[in-house]
């Protein structure tokens, strides 16, 4: 059985190298797959307003995140889904890796995902469609968060715990932080709504898990027998502790 | 006054003073809707990399154009807000230019937004906070829509009509497409649902204004004064002809 791994923003890794990981290490820089790219005196990323001779894109970019949020990774889904289906993808798991909000964890956690739950600690998710509301579960086999969780144990230093992962649309007043344009909330309003989201099992927020185990859960992608886990990773300094 | 030009993803203006207009001449700095900023040593715009003690912003700010939908632009959204904060902005206005799909006309055809309307054809949008909904307004004032479109009049060859745009937070299931990895309805189904939404007005659908309207609404970016309106290009390949 594969595997794909989707980074954080569901950005879809190289998948051709999975099956030979050694490649990865002989030469770890991303290659892109278009040919045409190395006869351009110049490459425009016109979306970002940069380009290869006008930017020093190495120095500039440690770190992008293009991409996020249910939308994002939605319209990343159907693609995906629907390329697997073409491609006749068979036997293979998705999982699906990217930084979270803690609570109530030390910095550097891993939470394995028992369920995706929304704002309001339901494993749901709901889309509109045609000004119809329409509820999907996120539930998946807890026997796949177990296994992850197994698996964590034979890693030294990595802290991990299996709990619910909160989804929100929103990072700001979504996810109670105090330091967006808009906060209408007090620090108090803040932990009070965080300890209640503990309570009901929450161990870290983002902001893609609902959809994610949604369209997974409808499309029966080996839900029994493959893991569809998310697995997160604490942000340091977004970490709420009790 | 200058004016900020938001492509695709959507960009912001300064809102603070909606109902105090005359203000704007006062003191027509942004103002940001969050006392807790002002306690800050510092802050981080972390998804753009940037400080306000480790860069000179008021001389750095352009143009940035991250992600998709709602939870992607509203991020941005409320870094911009505080960039123009930070950077003490003055006498500016936003345009927000992107594509969309129409509805029942012709491609190519400029949609001047009037409202931003959910799924539901409300010109509203709703925002959890602490897991309790909040419900905005995305009404602007219908004269800056009048006034975009007088000034189309006199560009030739550029068919332009004022209309509701419709917000929907999924590309595919959202707004009726037939070709998603999910699809439920027939097309006539979806057809019945355009002529709905047609019949209240709307004209265009996307994926970020009910909130860049919401939360200019909310920080009263000059309302009266600058043009704040959505402008879109209809997608040829989505429209929606009865």
């Amino acid at each position: 059985m594969s595997s794909i791994l989707l980074n954080c923003m569901g950005a879809v890794t190289d998948h051709s190298e999975y099956s030979e990981p050694e490649v990865l290490f002989k030469n770890p820089q991303i290659h892109v797959k278009n040919p045409q790219l190395d006869t351009m005196e110049e490459d425009i990323l016109y979306h970002f307003n940069l380009g290869t001779k006008t930017h020093n894109l190495p120095e500039m970019f440690g770190d992008i995140k293009p991409g996020m949020g249910v939308p994002s990774i939605s319209i990343m889904l159907h693609k995906l889904i629907k390329l697997l289906h073409h491609a006749r993808c068979i036997d293979f798991a998705l999982f699906r890796i990217g930084t979270s909000g803690g609570v109530g964890l030390d910095p550097g956690t891993v939470v394995v995902t028992d369920k995706a739950v929304d704002c309001f600690f339901r494993a749901q998710f709901e889309q509109v469609v045609l000004g119809k509301v329409i509820t999907r579960s996120t539930e998946l086999d807890v026997g796949v968060s177990k296994e992850l969780l197994q698996c964590s144990s034979e890693l030294d230093d990595v802290p991990t715990v299996i709990g619910n992962t909160m989804c929100t649309s929103d990072f700001y007043e979504g996810q109670d932080r105090l330091d967006g344009a808009l906060c209408s909330f007090s620090t108090e309003d803040k932990l009070e709504y965080l300890r209640k989201a503990y309570n009901t099992g929450v161990r870290n927020i983002e902001m893609e898990s609902t959809v994610f185990r949604a369209m997974c859960h409808v499309c029966a992608i080996k839900i029994n027998q493959s893991p569809m886990s998310l697995t997160f990773f604490d942000r340091e300094n977004s970490v709420i502790k009790f």
